[in-house]
């Protein structure tokens, strides 16, 4: 078996159960999910701050994967959140749902749209798109959703998703539509079948993404960007990240 | 048993054999890899002009691939040959190999280098890598190979494609090495090995696509760019490939 | 007398009729318009798939234009059919109706709307202008035309086309119009007249194009990427095209 | 007849007659080529400085150019100067040879390297291909020439043109080289010979863009940016070119 | 003291006051601004045209600053008209108002609307944002006002203004605003009160970059695109203007 | 007094004092400097590890700084950590010293180099360069210097430093010079007297920067990206972080 972590670094359980849903619905039979939730940190991620405060919690659980024998991880927050430092931080591949799910979408349309939740993450979004070489092909909505409301089936939540789905099909002439946030990562399939096109969750996406890494044979490269980080002193709270 | 067609476009049964036996090596074991060799067109291809010849012959076996049950196929060119007239022409996902490679390679390095056969094939690959959002990325070189030479262990082709990836990684800062030609497709374990850093084989990582796809529930988009082709009258000696 | 063959990709007469009459009214008294139609592949390219059908009756014409003494040949449909491989495969210049209109559109206006036939072949024409290093001024419109529907007057191809010239002249603050199609090329002048500012047909633009490098004694580079096709066996149905 | 202007924006009357002779050697039988040395402003266009100082005489020339009649007119700096305000200024179009070279380079070529005068003028040249849109095939390079020793053949300046071309095959694989400096009109032929590859003049390349653009019944766009200038006073030695 | 010579480059002496105003509001204390109405040229700058003719008379006040003693210049028009020449001329740092406003701007927003006078500086200004690499983070609008009406308050212009802030925050999700236009210094701080948001004017924004230059003790760069002016003969009128 | 604090978001007290008097020597008289050891986190900031390691400890003292009266904040790592975080966080600007040094050298040089520390930290500066829009201009060259090495006169780092200005000079044609790391900047006053050209550091222009924003009346804009973070609760040693 090879053994995916996949990280939700937000602290709330009851969405690490979507996204373990989510993750095993594509997982190879040759593959285990092991769905951790992030222990220290904010309960949803919603904009540049939380993502800060996330990262700890995050890579604590990162390098735990790796030392427990995981053979790669999914970052499993739409920000791809401490994607570069995990990947400095061990050799395994690492994934983010994003940047997954962008790839992903890339196969199979010419252009699409990225629906995510609150309107102070779309800006995020749009960089990333950009640093994915994706800013001709993705355009990215917000449908103002809290990100812990889509658990909550009375909220108006996916309502106001659907409602961004036609205004993407209507005005960005979008071919696929891309859900941003790992709490979207049950809704895939029903809102593929709903509008008749491809419908892409980056939970999904990535743990495949992992897969096929493993697969390959291929590590994070430790030369450049990515080498491993020097041994130091970290001070205070945070010391017992320090690398040897 | 999910099947992936892998097309060979150009018609050389030799070069099909390194490809099939690429995609097998990292095929799941729910995979049925099914190697097809062009049966109309040149032997190699070699710059746009090869390119041009090599569709109608990759198209009839994409065709013939989906309605014989491919879930999937992979067009084993590094010039990406006709990816997007097949994804036109069919539902099921279509990945090219140079796309996938890039892919691939981007999530485990910020920074590579491409290595092609031929000077005339550098320029497609720029733009295809621009086409995709890698130029910021990506380097390509070329080692100046004919692509059957790969076949010939004795051509020196091997100790040209070495000379390049040292290169890469004196001048280019390369993180990982993209080999830039289906003929290579057995080479990158040994130089992967031999380098000490992420070489990355664009059939084997087109296969993986492909499975991802297909577990993902995901077929072509018939919207926009992708809509099926319009039933029309085709002349001459191409008249078979008319749409219905 | 310097002949330009401007090649129909397409084969129906009666457009290539009306693409002759766009091309002699504005050549020069010295050029010889030879306007050839292709004898092979789709009646009309509307998309990828039609447009890798197109090919080889396209390449066909080019190698039989230079071999019967042409200077320098057009290919006449908006996507550019084939202009890379035409350009590997003779010396004479090659012209594409896509590139020189944008490129003419560019010395009269800073912003510029493209107006093409069907929604499938938008995104197309957004690739060429983004490859061309137009994608920041020009904007491109379908406006849901098929493609021989242009030559019935009847069938309010002209009034949909009409709508999307006010759209762009509203919407895009367009400066100038660029007709996004072979078949509306008899179009210019009458809309120009009608809307009082720059309308821009590709066929008369690329044989003025032909015109000036054909006189400026300028012929395809044969370093790079459009070197000779080197020789080599082609198979099939298409042997005839294989280099020598 | 039709008359073109090529307006010299420099005082030089001896470059103006370098620059007429390539003109006339490309224009059509019908094109009648008015050359026109600006009789203000400086000696040389070195640098963005002199450029200020060349608007006036140069603007001065293209408003008396339209008045008399010519169809359209050239502006021979390969700086493009004054280009933009020419074009608001008048209704006839107007060509800059920066333009009208990187336009023609990239029919025949897909990359290609501009080989200017001074170091100082190498940015200025980089930031026009970028707002061409040539940024990704144009390199540009500087031989350390002062624009006026062009003229003396014992300068050693065509031998620093000379080495900068070899460098631009050896280290840019130029597919083409574009003279980089209205002064250098007379050599194209010479070191297309001798180099055995496309070499672009842009005088010769500006002119016949002004041909097709009279052939083709356009003219400058009053839409936008290019609108005719508001009625003003303007004060001082300059009030004379007030727009009424 | 440290002097600041803020230019406008139109000759409208009431604009000057507005401007200098501006100016001196923002000053440090120990800054002394010294406000210039250029004496030659347009009375208002909009567009191109106008642009070309403000040059000389811009050019000669920064000549004359520099030689007075002022330590920094401020080109106070927003299409930051001569800048390079400026900074060719001389030695001490210039700043341009529309550059200083984007690059503010970028500290305290994301996304951010320039609100400018005419339509037919939209594009121009379009155009520095490029220049500026804030194409993608800046949108343009125009308000349909003349220049010289900013000083009228019963012109309605003043209205238009606020009409596109109000399109900027609803369609362009604009975190901040920019003022497009020198005559709009005054206007800041009432705007930015009324609409909650940021808004930035290019004056102020312009002196406090010169100050931070002069602080820092840095001139502008002699090497490459801003070497001095080589020593020449320039004719006419503008002889005055030849580099000794 | 205008109070503006520059924290170091690594822990060493030293590279502080360094700060501290850069920061010093160009603040204005009427601001005061409040120069902030990060109490958590990393000694030195190396690649995206350390950087991740650094924000709790860095977002700790801007909180404070903004609660204790500070009316801006200078983040004094060339990797811009936090920023976003930080802008989010607070109302007061918040400056990075990457995006200060790149957006003052745009006034001076058109073309410059930015010389780093360690490999690793290569392409972080050029993803920073990418998204502050300064790609076409920034060149980012590495010294192979430990940064805490820059406080050892006797490690060598300044001899290595000093070899990639001059390769900056011989091979970028860099017009100025950027110093990448907040440990280099008491050198840069030595460095442009050596080398003759303007040398910048970024403590010094930020420090200038958030005088000016705080001069023109500017704080972080709260629609959009930079909204203040929603109360909710966070998890673990971090909790005292939560937005309240």
């Amino acid at each position: 078996m090879t053994r995916i972590a996949v990280i939700n670094p937000n602290t709330t359980p009851s969405m690490t159960a979507t996204i373990a849903h989510a993750a095993r619905l594509v997982a190879a039979p040759t593959t285990e999910i092991v769905a951790v939730t992030s222990s220290m940190g904010p309960v949803s991620i919603e904009g540049y701050y939380d993502e800060a405060f996330a990262l700890p919690g995050l890579l604590r659980e990162i390098g735990h994967a790796e030392r427990e024998g995981a053979a790669a991880a999914v970052i499993a927050c739409f920000d791809d959140t401490g994607l570069d430092a995990a990947r400095a931080m061990v050799r395994m591949p690492v994934v983010g749902i994003c940047e997954a799910a962008l790839a992903t979408a890339a196969f199979i349309a010419k252009r699409f749209t990225v629906v995510t939740t609150m309107e102070r993450s779309r800006v995020p979004i749009e960089e990333l798109a950009q640093r994915y070489g994706m800013a001709g092909r993705a355009r990215i909505r917000a449908a103002d959703i809290a990100v812990l409301s889509l658990e909550d089936p009375n909220s108006g939540a996916r309502d106001r998703l659907r409602s961004q789905i036609v205004a993407a099909i209507a005005q960005d002439n979008a071919e696929a539509i891309v859900l941003g946030c790992a709490g979207m990562a049950d809704l895939a399939h029903t809102l593929q079948a709903e509008f008749g096109m491809p419908v892409i969750d980056g939970v999904g996406a990535a743990v495949k993404q992992a897969e096929a890494l493993v697969s390959l044979g291929l590590k994070t490269s430790k030369r450049g960007a990515y080498a491993a980080p020097l041994a130091k002193r970290y001070h205070g709270a945070l010391s017992e990240f320090a690398p040897a």
